[in-house]
């Protein structure tokens, strides 16, 4: 073993567990992952499932930070929404102390977004956005189970919304007509395009989304191809709505993994907009524990 | 016993047989309704349901006329769809001899709309649209597991547009985590409202069904409401995309089960559509088949 860790963070969600162990300068010295989200670890059994994983990191006694659903209702303590508008300090402030017998620990509160019109919160995308906080204002997209679309300020998160995108397709795929219909098949470009097409003309998601269905009776669209298609129906009424929300101004980012960023860039370019850069979520996530932790020096 | 049945009628849908004995003029002198749909039937198992649920309907031979997902790829045999515009004599000529042992059988054909734009597709609602086809142009609303949206035009049906919105909140009931977030409770008209009127204000719809789940994270909904409002979200968006489409010309009637009629009835009106009439479902498939049977008298 090299030197010790001078801190572990964890992005801890719904279906997964990602460690990072940080250098004193902050470097991230190796990274360790697991299927062991809050869903996947019975209650009570978050400590030892973050022992096992840390294994060795955890000489030392390295401080530890959490992110992520970690700190909802069904984590392992449950962390405060910070209010929108939120920033850097905002959330270095709401920092919750976890008693754990592991080492001095925290975990990060969520942001939530409260208006007459609507009720909004995340947990843990609000530590991927710090280190794109100091950067220029614009609108940071963050594709995944519950995608969400993130306002950046002055430095603050001003406003976020939330959409059902990968959780409806996984949904829709286990457990509905449309699901029974699908027969698998490789990904097909065509299909997820004209999906795509079909929502960004037309608002009417919840019928678009059946549509598949006739296209297949129909003769249009074969079984193998109504994933990609339904996959680029919801995407794209995603885009089509966040579009909308935030206008033609800000620059928009987007944060996730290769995987879905592709996807979305591909959605997005189909609507007009090919000026949207990349960041690994991973690495935005390493990054915003980092900038939480330097708070906690000495706490 | 009276008089033998001059016909038997059946409606069978997926989740449904539902069984009408029409006397010689044409009036349904008994119903049978039985949770027999062919989803719940066997596969080849649907002339012992039929022979079951009608008895001595069957005594002296009488015609038998089926509409419904019978007639689908699932169903006891497929029959074709008929593409729009079309009219009765259209789908009287699509009939579909059904061969069986409990006598002289035939299968509706259902109706299709293929456009650049969408595919469209139904089975069923064809037939209870035949009692209003000979009436005033206008929009014909079928709520329910697959909603049906239907345009009558000079006596056809010339265009449908089909929603997701029975099935979709019976899947997010059953299998998602805002399922997972509801607790029972009676309806809740005004948690509906609020629902409905969250989708008038907003086509985002992928986001306002997720967040039911933040209202109640942030203290405005409580579980046992979260049912009513996504009902109200899920119809919402469905009467606001029809309306769209609709534009505010056409004469809107309702057609299906009462509860869910005066559940979208209350949506349009949220939508300023007061004057919308409801029909019974049941009694629009009743006069439907018997409209069409009396194209096979001889045959």
């Amino acid at each position: 073993m090299g030197e010790a860790a001078s801190l572990i963070g964890a992005d801890w969600g719904n279906t997964n567990l990602r460690l990072f162990c940080f250098d004193a300068a902050g470097r991230v010295t190796a990274e360790k992952n697991a299927p062991q989200g809050i869903l996947q670890v019975p209650g009570g059994g978050f400590e030892a499932a973050l022992e096992a994983l840390a294994g060795d990191w955890l000489e030392g006694s390295p401080p530890i930070l959490l992110c992520g659903a970690i700190g909802s209702r069904q984590g392992w303590l449950e962390t405060p929404y910070v209010p929108c508008p939120a920033g850097e300090a905002d959330l270095a402030a709401a920092l919750t102390p976890l008693p754990t017998r592991l080492g001095r620990a925290w975990i990060a509160a969520g942001v939530s977004a409260l208006t007459l019109e609507r009720a909004e919160t995340m947990r843990g995308e609000e530590t991927k956005m710090l280190g794109l906080l100091a950067g220029q204002d614009g609108v940071v997209v963050s594709p995944g189970t519950h995608s969400k679309w993130v306002r950046l300020e002055g430095g603050r998160i001003t406003a976020l919304r939330s959409f059902m995108t990968g959780e409806l397709f996984a949904t829709l795929k286990a457990h509905s007509i449309l699901g029974a219909l699908m027969m698998p098949g490789p990904d097909d470009p065509d299909a997820f395009d004209l999906g795509v097409l079909r929502s960004l003309a037309d608002p009417a998601t919840t019928s678009l989304m059946l549509a598949a269905r006739a296209e297949v009776l129909l003769g249009r669209l074969a079984p193998d191809q109504v994933a990609s298609f339904l996959s680029g129906v919801l995407i794209g009424a995603e885009v089509r709505d966040g579009l909308l929300e935030c206008g033609p101004g800000p620059p928009i980012r987007l944060v996730g993994s290769a995987g879905l960023m592709g996807l979305y860039a591909r959605a997005m370019a189909l609507a007009g907009r090919t000026d949207v850069p990349q960041t690994s979520g991973d690495q935005a996530a390493a990054d915003g524990l980092w900038r939480l932790s330097r708070g906690l020096v000495g706490a």
